[in-house]
């Protein structure tokens, strides 16, 4: 299997500290892949139109995405219910806290376009502290959830820690450790992992 | 169960169409509710943090998110594989596509934002244009989909219903079914379905 990826990316962070904890890494490389805001890409476009990092393609040719279908599509390979609970009350929770951490990313991104990548003179403050907040109360939920923070690991700790790497890599100044610490001592303590400490982003 | 409800978002009449189709519109109360990027909305902060329509209340207070993962839900509600193949790889091929056309939606919404929401002399075209051509090439992906367009209901057809009307509604003059006429037969099939008619957005 193939999984498009670039180091920057938080989505594709996700999928590979999956596919390590999962022990799939070995089956699947990672091909470096390119995608900037505003710039066509043709080639990429061919394989997924909405041109999102990352997308597995299968040995058959198909196209997973994105990706938390990924990981749920690496969760039943490696047997099911390893990272997401196959059934019950506590599957919905475990979608849902990660949809939230999903569109937490989503917000980040959102926001570090309107601040890096768009051109600075048309910039929309109030729509780059619109994003920003919906992140940063997403943290404060998250920083509350105790019991999410100190769980055996599954994807909701995976992409909280992909949150967390991300605000480092992106918003180094932002201050999430000072107010969030409950935050702050789970990343320290998922840092202790391998496939946490691999895939951390490079400098900004 | 409560959905947090705006008429005019594809996302809430994606789980309105399913919610029809599954039979469970019954137990559902539509809360009428309004999100504005750049604005604060402190009571829907509280509820979802990334502030997006729809979510599900559950009557024991859970909130379930995003639009996908609602219309899992109810699709397991209603007995499960109805709108979701169970298992298999029809399955991995359903929510890819799905995948896609909630990017496609993305994109559409960060268009229309660029374009009608965001203060005229901030705009940004090449944004505008790279967000529109990834909704435009999805369509010419699912316009060759002949197989996807005419077997029998499923979410990836609902999706693909509310992104011609979405299309319809925001970008009126864009051409999809001169452009995709494989589609323009879809949409008219799908017309036929009171779930579709009675969700149509408003006139723009």
């Amino acid at each position: 299997m193939k999984l498009t990826f670039s180091p920057a990316s938080p989505f594709a962070r996700k999928v590979r500290i999956a596919a390590i904890e999962l022990g799939l890494i070995d089956r699947i490389e990672l091909v470096p892949t390119s995608v900037a805001p505003g710039q066509a890409n043709d080639d990429y476009s061919k394989i997924t139109p909405v041109k999102k990092l990352p997308v597995l393609i299968l040995d058959n040719g198909d196209v997973i995405l994105d990706s938390y279908v990924i990981v749920e599509y690496l969760d039943e390979l490696a047997g099911g219910g390893k990272l997401i609970p196959s059934s019950g009350p506590d599957r919905w929770k475990v979608k849902s806290d990660h949809s939230l951490l999903q569109g937490m990313l989503d917000s980040m991104l959102l926001c570090r376009y309107e601040n890096m990548v768009r051109p600075k003179e048309l910039k929309w403050q109030a729509w780059a502290d619109d994003h920003w907040n919906r992140a940063w109360k997403g943290m404060a939920r998250f920083n509350e959830k105790t019991d999410v923070l100190s769980r055996p690991l599954d994807i909701v700790q995976i992409a909280l820690t992909c949150v967390l790497g991300y605000a480092d890599f992106r918003y180094a100044d932002c201050g999430w450790r000072e107010a969030y610490p409950n935050l702050a001592a789970f990343h320290e303590r998922m840092l202790s992992r391998p496939s946490v400490k691999i895939s951390l982003p490079p400098k900004a």
